[in-house]
């Protein structure tokens, strides 16, 4: 399908400067772009290529004035990244969604699933399992006894779901999430370990993403939760009895140790650790490779292992280059001073 | 089910304090107690939740006394976290485990399945496997060909576990886990990697367990060996012939490179990296983030990337904070002394 | 079957030092060698069990020359370590490779899959997705519509490979990799997080080995590349718009935040973590752990979080430990310096 720049500034209610009559049937990136494909800045760090990109069509932000000639047909709209997100969220509805139930899927037979769900080839569902309308459930996955699943959620290959364990309405969950496993618990018998039975589970409420391979943990009691609007990188360790706020968004490969509490809109970096037995406040920043072993206030931009206000980290890092000079003038002067107090004898 | 404190004193040989025909028929955490459900203390940093908490029993330490009033009717145990594990192990041994052979799995003529055992649909069993009695293979379990598991061991859903493996009795391995993918070996020939075929194998011995997602490689020649009693978390990374001793437990996205061994009843926190070809000495403890190039002696205590002794790491990482603040008395100093130098002459 | 050492050194084209009719039937590493079997020497550190090891042979470097007398029979060639994988081949490529379409393979009527490929029990192959000549596609492994997979590739148990995805010629996909999974784009409108629908895929070119639970996202628009001869171990994190450069290797754990562009032939030490939209030149040598929040040039050898020049973090390393003395000389100092500046009016 083709559309032109006034047809696609209408759909997201955006001015054009340039030529309305642009037409364009793919989207690129701005580095990438080429003729007949639409295109986006929205970071700065990408503004240069925007003197140069073949792209027919650039998304931009009101606020954006370019300093030299643009040969691309610009759509000026407030957020030139949400409005990248309308077109592409357009094209990705267009795609004919899997359908039905698969011959042989293994479905118990007290378990249920809703109108318009997709069951695929050897998915499994366990016993007392109730699965919520127009779900996705794919070829592979798994999914235990007393799983409780809302609406329009999307279980891909390969995922694990334990017992019991309760998953929101609208939840894109990717292909080798285990969710459900047991906790890391043990007590020490004489230099042998016990199993503490992990008798909890796991709740995810609505409009949850949780990235390929990542691990969620039950809970040894109660539950480990997931709060509405969390999004969750790829290969993620949530470890038992974790909460982690609405809204909060963490990169790939971050740890977060056993009961621990992450507020509600925070930001993580990728491979950030987080001890056990605390609390993160809402709106938290952390940079990525972060070690958080304390309680941290809301609002907080931290960074570093073990970590400190972000500028603090960034100032001493400089600095840490320096140490073997700082240390040779350190031991240089001492000496000096050492003279200097001997002279005045 | 119901209990009183007297009932569950009896059965964990602890002493009541309060009132002994308290009942209960759950279990919750001490800072979401509710009447009805038992919890309990360990942890000094959770006590001030005893004063508070509804929970109608708390197993606590006999070294416990109570700074102020507890409404709760305490049970007294020599060790409060032990004694919960008891009761949750209870509780646990109750449920209904599976049973039989799905008719979908796929089972080699040449394998064979011990008394009791489980295999779930979609498991997968390959030639000559061996698999012993009271096993619970769950769906979509891959167990490939000359595997040997032995009794009473637990495999979760997507599970791979590749040819000539050799699993211990009592294990638990949990879902998403890969164990004896090829190691990491290539030869760089040119500028490209030749690879190196990996044809040793993994011997997981009695009562491991292992985290969702973790990946244990093949040796290229002779075993990875995962000795008796080892505990490992989510998403570790163990590569080719490692060797990991007895009891040693460690949290989750450890990594460990090739022919690195690990002595036994080591600790290693969270996101650890130690390097190839290197010895951890026996009852080593690492913290969490740190990178370990070289060997360690038995009973060390260390942290940091590249580790030091742990009180170092601590002292030196409060000074880090504070290399601006030296850096500029430094100069400063240096300074003063070439004017007091100058002023002298 | 056994061989002699001069018929092993006759296929490798080495030397015999010792004795030419020296049998051996198997491998063993160096510390662990037993009489029949051959083994290598290449790391100078394991030297010393060159004169202890009961190895009846040992393949050593043309530029070896033992400083104590050696029991075993020696074979001299350029490449120890080289001639080694070349045994290990051999014996790789006689064992039975498995073939044939399993009867309970989902193979969608519009796929195809070339000759002599083989597809395990409950594998997945979606609409209009065509497989090459020689592949081997494990049970449980998924892989979705209009998927290409060139010849020779080998597919293992649980992995998933979404729609749209491009896989070359001879390449190795470990246990429970995700390719194509949604990359982690979402625009923030007023504290909630709106999807960034991900119409790009991921295109892997010809032999690369990827490990086990690697997930490489697909790109938001165009593509996710890992160019030929790629080496990504096991539980690696690749954004999306990532691209990976010819014959780079990476260790286990490592992390790429989205729109990177790895430059060819790096090396990257395990657990390292590369920040988003920067440019790692060709030949970058990376120590584990290492955090990168900018571009690098090409040969650079680089380590800690954030990174500088290896050499410089090895001293600057030297001296943390020694921070909390030299802020003790410091402060000490500078009082003497007030001493010496009172007194000297």
């Amino acid at each position: 399908m083709e559309f032109t720049a006034q047809q696609i500034a209408d759909y997201i209610k955006g001015d054009v400067v340039g030529d309305p009559t642009a037409k364009i049937s793919n989207f690129s990136r701005i580095e990438e772009g080429i003729p007949g494909t639409i295109t986006f800045l929205a970071n700065p760090k990408y503004e240069h290529y925007i003197y140069t990109t073949e792209a027919s069509i650039v998304l931009v932000n009101d606020s954006f004035s370019p300093t030299s000639e643009v040969k691309s047909t610009l759509i000026k709209v407030p957020n030139a990244y949400a409005s990248l997100a309308v077109l592409l969220d357009m094209v990705e509805k267009l795609k004919v969604k899997k359908s039905g139930i698969d011959s042989s899927a293994f479905i118990s037979q007290t378990a249920t699933t809703g109108e318009n769900s997709y069951v695929g080839a050897f998915a499994y569902i366990g016993e007392n399992t109730k699965i919520g309308e127009g779900c996705l459930i794919y070829p592979h996955a798994y999914i235990g006894d007393n799983v409780k699943i809302g609406s329009g959620t999307t279980v891909y290959p390969h995922t694990a779901i334990y017992d019991n364990c309760v998953i929101g309405n609208n939840c894109i969950i990717h292909a080798g999430v285990v969710i459900g496993a047991d906790g890391f618990g043990f007590a020490n018998e004489n230099g042998e370990y016990k199993k503490i039975a992990q008798l909890g589970n796991v709740i995810i409420e609505d409009s949850v993403e949780i990235g390929a391979n990542t691990a969620i943990d039950r809970a040894v009691m109660g539950s480990t939760i997931i709060r509405k609007g969390v999004k969750l990188d790829n290969l993620i360790q949530v470890a038992h009895n974790v909460e982690i706020g609405e809204n909060t968004a963490m990169a790939a490969q971050v740890g977060i140790a056993g009961s621990t509490k992450v507020g509600s809109n925070c930001m993580l970096g990728g491979q950030v650790g987080l001890g056990g037995h605390i609390k993160i406040g809402d709106n938290t920043k952390i940079g990525a490779q972060s070690g958080i072993v304390s309680n941290t206030v809301a609002g907080s931009e931290i960074m570093g292992s073990p970590a400190i206000p972000v500028k603090n980290f960034m100032h001493s890092s400089i600095i840490f280059k320096k140490l073997p000079e700082m240390y040779k003038t350190l031991y240089q002067l001492q000496q000096e001073v050492e003279e200097l107090k001997k002279n005045k004898q």
